[in-house]
């Protein structure tokens, strides 16, 4: 992926500065540090390249936290206006929050902060801003079509409302937990009592995760993989164009499914099943059709058929449901694990997060074709679904939604 | 903290080393990846320190997980024996468990493990197993007379029996929630039908503290300040001595609290309230008698009074309710901060882990005096409680319990 600097991207370079001058020295902070943490250490200030203070931008025509690399730990906030609310409501809340997620995530506290010392550490914080259909309704203005719940899937969908819908959302993604803890309590608190907290899913991807050790599900498959192009030439799949609404012009839309994973019956799955399940092989991901070791991000062959004439990929294994059938079949994934058991029965799985401009045309038909016979069926269950516009960036002197709201 | 190298001090070597050498190459991972990375990358193999793959030493007098420099993520996993269980049912579980960690300690997959990508990593886990008091029953040894429910502290306590007691513990700690999570799988589906989990508490820190960027707590403050020596000097109040039964010889106490933030009323309180209810300034955890700037580790001036004769730190201040009275009064913490909040409703707080021989001895009297009259009480709520004897270390040949179950 293209964008702003990870956190694993920025501890590289500074190595590689390190190497290039052969000393240390060469790595500042992105930000400055207390000053009584400058005073006590100034050799550490000088040599770490202080990954607790990178900070990604927030100004521009999109969003962040879509396309750049992802934080190691987020929160998806959906919030629910005030019964009340009006064009003005959510002009209050849009402003509100435009200022207090540049400060958050440039490492400042928010106006009414008290906690600015939890500020300082940005982390590589993005916080992203969708809105749901009533939102756009109460503005008075016009939603595209594919803002709505998605269609049902009766076959696989055992959804609650505790998990579903919402009016707002915030995206919270940092590379610490902290971070992205302040910085919901800041935005939450911020709209008062014009908008309620309607549910909080938080999750964790691996922090070490790179390239060459791309996240792990927590079935322990490699997840994530066969991504669009994020540096220009698909940006017509990720990005709402001309066609769309004049206010959504640069936003997108995010899907995200609560997708359980029931680990107390994977457990009885042998990794031949988990492989034939998948169609790809545990230990690097690789297409069961292509070399081992090969890697996740090889094609897969689905007509290929071993010795007896049998598919090698089987008819419901998960990458060949997912395949694209037609082009416009792609959306960006930016999936969390999730883990919030507290007793013997397992509450975990995946927050399956997906960007695209038209859910409805590129995301719904590769679900129905996981609905209508995935392998992977028999150990996840969607319980959770929501479909948020998300917003374009704030230009200069704009805030979020200005032109939905102003 | 002395003890096995953490996360930080491993980048920080690897930074040294590179320096010290003027180049890349001198840094080598502490184990082997995976074949097809090595062959991917063998520039970033020879580069990078590689935190995930950075272990901590299990075999020893005394267990891993106490004195070292805490991971970032954990979880406290409590288990419940069969009510059938016998002392051989608790060897067995012990035996199991001693393999099981060793083998996630070091980064290779426990025997019957079907995700071994997922133990590649161990990110400097450490599992600490402790025993609840029914456990030593069961094993027909005799308990010390600390290893027992706390004392009630009705002024302040409301524990939920969800969150307290327990026959056994699992303390996993590593810097990758993903690696915890799976440590987590394996070691409890590795007990059967033999136990069965009481209740599971996870936490977090920040990824990038060190020690001149100290632990903060979901309130702001700097949290787990004047520490006992673990160098030495402090060891009779860390472990257990030939004063304590033999099987417990080098074990310690484990007495996690879990204690409810509110958040929201936090949120109400102005800095000027919040420094005087701690005694401690918000920006670098000094005390209010010291100079600004001089950090957590400056004693404070309990005597020190006003202009107007009152008292600099107030009666109820944590600093002078959590001050020892006595040398005894000494024990390690070990906290990490959680955030279970699904809603509007804050649900968060702190796990306060706290090490000792004899927590009625060390723990209880500043319990005491926190509970009598300490400011936070307004804020705070213990809401889970546990006592656990933690068992000595396995030295080479042995099982954990070694002295217990043989």
């Amino acid at each position: 992926m293209t964008g702003q600097p990870s956190r694993r991207h920025t501890i590289a370079a500074g190595l590689a500065g390190l190497a290039a001058v052969g000393g240390v020295g060469a790595c500042t902070r992105a930000l400055g540090d207390s000053d009584a943490d400058k005073a006590a250490n100034p050799a550490l200030e000088m040599c770490l390249p202080g990954p607790e203070h990178t900070a990604r931008e927030f100004r521009g025509p999109r969003q962040a936290g879509i396309i750049e690399d992802p934080q190691s730990h987020g929160a998806f906030v959906a919030l629910d206006l005030a019964t009340t609310a009006t064009r003005d409501t959510l002009r209050r809340i849009l402003k509100v929050w435009t200022d207090d997620i540049e400060r958050l995530m440039s490492g400042r506290p928010s106006l009414t902060d008290q906690e600015p010392e939890l500020a300082a550490s940005p982390a590589n914080l993005t916080v992203t801003v969708g809105v749901g259909p009533r939102t756009v309704a109460v503005a008075g203005a016009t939603a595209p079509a594919w803002l709505a719940p998605l269609p049902a899937f009766p076959s696989i969908d055992r959804l609650e409302p505790r998990w579903s819908g919402g009016d707002l959302l915030l995206q919270i993604t940092a590379d610490s937990p902290t971070t992205v803890h302040h910085a919901q309590r800041r935005l939450v608190s911020g709209t008062g009592d014009l908008a309620a907290v309607r549910w909080v899913q938080r999750g964790f991807r691996d922090p070490f995760e790179t390239a060459k050790r791309p996240m792990r599900n927590l079935f322990g498959q490699v997840d994530g993989t066969v991504q669009p192009r994020t540096d220009g030439p698909d940006d017509a799949r990720l990005w709402v164009g001309a066609d769309g609404p004049e206010w959504l012009r640069d936003g997108s839309a995010l899907v995200l499914r609560r997708i359980r994973m029931n680990l107390d019956t994977w457990d009885e799955a042998d990794r031949g099943t988990r492989e034939n399940a998948v169609g790809r092989r545990l230990p690097d991901g690789s297409p069961l059709t292509a070399k081992a070791g090969s890697g996740p991000d090889v094609p897969s062959d689905l007509s290929a058929t071993n010795s007896l004439g049998f598919p090698t990929i089987h008819e419901g294994a998960h990458i060949r449901r997912a395949a694209a059938t037609a082009a416009h079949e792609v959306f960006l994934r930016r999936p969390y694990s999730y883990d919030d058991s507290v007793g013997s029965t397992s509450d975990a799985g995946l927050l399956f997060a997906a960007y695209c401009a038209d859910p409805v045309r590129q995301f719904v038909p590769v679900q129905q074709r996981i609905a209508d016979g995935d392998l992977l069926n028999t150990w996840i269950t969607p319980v959770g679904s929501a479909v948020f516009a998300i917003l374009p960036g704030a230009r200069d002197g704009e805030i979020l939604g200005q032109a939905l709201v102003t």
